[in-house]
């Protein structure tokens, strides 16, 4: 249950009654709420001298229901998604920082077609110890430094809560892997910035796990979070994972987050990625995040799926037609 | 490997070198074909004297895979899709026939959007013994009936050997259920006569095994076998299914079948289908299929997830936009 | 909900209430029984009159339901299994009928260790058409004289409903396999014999899907069903299937039916099955199904996962003292 | 590949090999190791010289694999796991230090039956933040106190690289959660340490991946590593996951290492635990993971799936049973 206080209530009288129910306050645009655990569904009779308004919910699933507040709008800088818009921001760049040339020549490709976002890893939470674990902090000043050079934006990865500072001291946008979106040190770390946050589902995460990812950070403070479906594992062993559009089918209808799609990581193979990705152009998603990289057989992580500059091209024509078809804007 | 055998060879030799091999005898366009199992690979030394052309295959997809022949073409009566055209076929309709007065608004509003398919289920393959199990024979029948009444072709699915006979005499376009798609005696009957088949892929289902099945049809000598995505199962229960698109990217790119996509099953909820049709259509499928319902509430089955006309009418505008902007052809 | 019908009610009044809910009859020990849609929860106010009894349930499990009837025993020929005996049967034999040799052999030692069940298949429901397809008919008859010239049992696949009724007249046990558990040929057909009839659990089946088909032979008159657990299909790929043990837990609980384990399918590799055989039987299964070949490495069918027979004797003796530890009897 | 270094070789000219390669080097009881990624399957030539030995391996599984070493054997302080032994370690407790009474009432329990071990999580991985999130530094203050009062060892849950220090400092067996086992801050510290860790498998974590993490610490220079299965998820959801015993059939037979199993998460339901730990044990697992709990019903976590104390006496009796027939230790 979602509780709004009432104006001038004193700040004890609240902190008592949070005890009561072992509820979270939050505040959030000059209004104090306490959130409970969603077992409590009737409101509690010490309540009503404070309570504005109530919502009651079925699961754990509360801020970011669309009953207690319609679609989300998160600022990028340079435009928003989600809300009542029709934006859909195209992110796209290598896997992993790879050196100063590498990721210029990216920059290069964003900057020429007038898109303000680069992405690229450093902490690279690969599964052995005896592959490319990406450039660390290094790489992460080399992202920073070609970003501020061509005027861009960059979203980088967290890996660990060991280096979540950094990450969000250079980054502009937060993401959160999807091997790391249980971890508490890095939610609950990035729930105190206001920095935008992209939080990737783990590929054996339920809907509902992970939008209550998504409270960790919102309940804490930064209302500014992005939900990206990246592909989950299920017995088809041909293409990487499985990207699951009928759970964003869900997640746009039962959640006021914006939903961005990551159709590389999900099929794992270049030749799938632009019909992907124009799919979900077509279902009207509020971001896409594409890999693509210089000379991807040079790659030194996820070489298979990652889109050559040439093909990405042709693939960003098509989404600006199909998104025409949809009335969405590409930002 | 499949062995294309030159002209004039003697059958009774090739029938000696058939049992040699284990391999499968097929007559496709004034071509005789030898097909061996998968394992073998290198042209058997005997072979020589009789070999065309040889093809060699990694696994048991020998006519499915395109290096024998690319795209096939399979045509519906009205139309064909596959090949090198760029047609999607609409098919839609309820999905049990229930009764007159409901298959016949079903059939008024397949022709009055100038659509040539009707499709309903009367034998359903229901997993409780106690709910709605389909009007069978006497539902076949209507469905028939319904069809030469407006003119159109119709499509209905066998759920079982023991009627597969029925549904071949009065259907034009037959449909193998997910249920029953590894039901031999299905396939087996299917692939001896020339009308279409379409397969739906069991839920749980490899693409390896989707479109061996396909190869049963094919290698009986049936050419003209489409392939139907419809959901797989996986661990996320918000939604009935995963709608598989990495899997039809990969059966796009790794066979010559026309790919056709099942959204209605896939999602389970009608709030979720449109969104996923224009997906589909984006990505370029050679069909869909989308259950619509005059009254879905009072559905006898799937109530949830069929749309109602008012909001097929809403989806079918937005597909002509959608197929307009990839360059497809409504059909 | 299954409602006991009085003694001495005319039988046209219990068919016109049936009509009335849609429901199905069943007689079973001297008693008449009207089973209606899981969805009615409170007796029809017209069935006053004709109620002995009635049981309400949450789902389309019901007949199968402890709640209706403890648990049930089937009887095999030589013993029981199920009920609140301590028996569990051990079922062996080859996957495939390959030849009169090598089935008799399997004879052999099925009857030299004073079992008296031989399991064979000879229907394949094989995925590819280009693999070995089962002798068919021919290799039924073999099993059933070798079954007989040993004194042994025969319990062995129906894969489609084309031979149903021959495997129903040749076999003493009927198998369904896990691609043809949906069947509705097979299942209504196997309601109609009262032999047992052993339901493999699909590897993409829900429980629930799963106690449901069983619903279908016991509500169409056959009470001798038995469940068989065979693993399911998960992104696990290291071993073929993945055996769902807590599933059994769940079966075992939940269910009043005889279940029984085949860990061969599941992992698909002799080395791990008597580890497995043994951990079921610690589990008080009612049976285990395990495949056993005279010279597995020449076997035309599931080679990688038939013990020897040497292998196989070291088994038996370990899972006898298992057996004893957890006061099982071995049939 | 493994290239155990000859002894006497310059440190200088073994670190230019190791940067030839991108290897990791690794001492380990005397030895010098260098280990590279495993695309490396030839001996490079430079190697020549300082090479006393070297193992090709398939994939990143390489000081894991048993052809490197046969079974590793895990000190516990009280005895031994893995290796030629068949020593059977039973770890059980709480699934959360709750309050000082009831982790004594745990510890008494441990004590009374002769056990070594306590377990109990202090910093617990929910996924929703509205729910108990387990006591933090206090609990494990708690625990360690209560540990050193009856003279056990303690186990306890490391959730994120935020608190890692405190849970080494603090256990004597270090445990990585299923939703923290990608974690690299978590796996790179506990390398540094000589205390065994005990990994659990994450519910969408493959084989592979999961022994990945292993090699982690070890390659970090701790042998110390115990690996815990617990249930993988599943399109089943009567259970709360998929206990993986084929999984475990194939560590034992894939790797060298100490395979441990937790039921208890894996079904979920406290009915099922007692014969999932007897398969478990007759299995011949190194140990088992049982949550136990004074008074299931007011856990503030896992409440369904914990046993109470008495049916855990229960349990304890027949395992030993068990133990006994497969000629097992419990330790």
């Amino acid at each position: 249950m979602i509780i709004q206080v009432r104006k001038n209530i004193p700040q004890h009288h609240i902190d008592s009654l949070l005890e009561l129910v072992s509820g979270i306050a939050v505040d959030m645009q000059d209004n104090k709420y306490i959130i409970t655990p969603s077992g409590i569904k009737t409101l509690p009779g010490q309540f009503d001298d404070i309570t504005q308004h109530h919502w009651v919910f079925d699961s754990d699933i509360q801020l970011s229901d669309p009953a207690f507040m319609t679609k989300r709008a998160v600022n990028l800088g340079h435009g928003f998604i989600g809300g009542d818009l029709r934006n859909t921001v195209l992110i796209f760049g290598p896997c992993a920082v790879e050196s100063a040339e590498q990721i210029n020549s990216s920059a290069v490709l964003v900057k020429s077609l007038g898109h303000k976002i680069l992405r690229a890893g450093s902490f690279k939470p690969r599964t052995s110890p005896y592959s490319f674990q990406g450039m660390g902090l290094e790489g992460l000043r080399l992202l920073r430094e070609t970003g501020d050079k061509y005027g861009l934006k960059i979203i980088t990865e967290v890996r660990d809560a060991t280096h979540v500072e950094e990450v969000i001291a250079y980054g502009d946008i937060i993401q959160i892997g999807a091997k790391a979106m249980y971890d508490h040190g890095i939610l609950r770390r990035c729930a105190k910035t206001d920095k935008p946050v992209l939080i990737k589902r783990g590929f054996g995460t339920t809907l509902q796990e992970f939008v209550q990812a998504a409270e960790f950070i919102l309940s804490g403070g930064n209302e500014n979070v992005i939900l990206c479906e990246r592909g989950i594992r299920t017995f088809e062993s041909k293409t990487r994972f499985t990207l699951d559009l009928c759970g964003v089918a869900w997640l746009k209808n039962n959640t006021n987050l914006p939903v961005v799609v990551d159709p590389s990581h999900a099929i794992g193979y270049a030749y799938g990625v632009p019909d992907l990705a124009r799919a979900c152009m077509a279902m009207g998603v509020d971001g896409l995040l594409i890999e693509v990289h210089p000379n991807p057989k040079e790659a030194r992580s996820d070489a298979a799926q990652q889109l050559d500059h040439q093909s990405f091209l042709q693939l960003h024509e098509s989404l600006k037609t199909v998104a025409n078809a949809v009335n969405r804007n590409i930002i």
